[in-house]
């Protein structure tokens, strides 16, 4: 069965987490400023933040992502999609080494019916063995071996080279009509 | 040149690193036991050991796998390797969360030329898009895309479906001639 049913990777942060939402937060807390996502359109949160690249910094904190927000409909969809593909999470952890336990924790609390074996930490996605990957980053589509979904985010909306979702409702439209 | 390079991906475990050697080694301190590379022929560790798959709670320790031994001319002939094919490290780690961070540190320490890109934690490795995967685990290779080459370990060598090496200076020979 595995083997006949299509195959869809799925990223996580700003696909199924919402690391931006927290990090504006703590941004915003520290700084004292009051940006939003719509002062982002375009952009990454380094090239309007006061500290600029330092807003990273948020991803040394080994608990940063532990307690991010669950992204809207996508466990709903994610658990539907399930039961027509085969779903692997593929998140691009090595960025942040720092951050593996509370990457797989946060998986386990709120996505627990995602198998480990189906869990995956990288860094280059054309690793990735699938049909499909849905994914905020599109240069992680550039060297995939199947087609790349882009999810929307602040930081990609001006990217028209691939396929996109906006919202975890478009992806139930797209995959499972 | 990525994309035209074949790819071999490599197990960690038992390939890059002597886990069954340091796992003998706590087991024959902690149950007074003289157990060797040679009583375990064909079987497993849990198999022969006193206590059974007791044995396995080595690996709730987040250090075990920290200074593990690296197996013998892995680090030159997978330097080697880099030359002319592209190489990914591709690690079962999902099955011990707790071991993320070490196993990361030991690559870094060992292997400071794979870059963190090319660095995968998985348990399924059929999510592998490689030409090649090393591994000593043939059930990894059932769903493959490639071609699985068996790296002989006690635990496989009654084993007779993939072709086999039995140490480094074999792989070299396999991929470099």
């Amino acid at each position: 069965m595995g083997e006949t049913r299509k195959r869809i990777a799925i990223d996580m942060d700003e696909v199924m987490a919402d690391t931006l939402g927290k990090m504006l937060e703590c941004y915003n807390r520290d700084y004292s400023d009051t940006l939003t996502i719509e002062h982002l359109h375009g952009k990454k949160l380094r090239h309007v933040a006061k500290c600029g690249g330092e807003v990273s910094k948020y991803f040394d904190d080994p608990l940063f992502l532990r307690d991010l927000k669950v992204l809207p409909d996508s466990r709903e969809v994610i658990r539907e999609l399930q039961g027509r593909y085969e779903i692997f999470i593929a998140s691009a952890a090595m960025e942040v080494p720092a951050s593996f336990a509370a990457k797989y924790e946060w998986l386990k609390e709120h996505f627990d019916f995602i198998p480990s074996t189906h869990i995956v930490f990288c860094g280059d996605k054309s690793i990735i063995n699938a049909d499909y990957l849905i994914d905020d980053h599109a240069y992680q589509f550039e060297r995939f071996r199947g087609q790349g979904i882009l999810y929307t985010a602040c930081h990609n909306v001006e990217e028209t080279r691939y396929p996109r979702v906006n919202n975890w409702r478009e992806v139930a439209e797209m995959f499972l009509k």
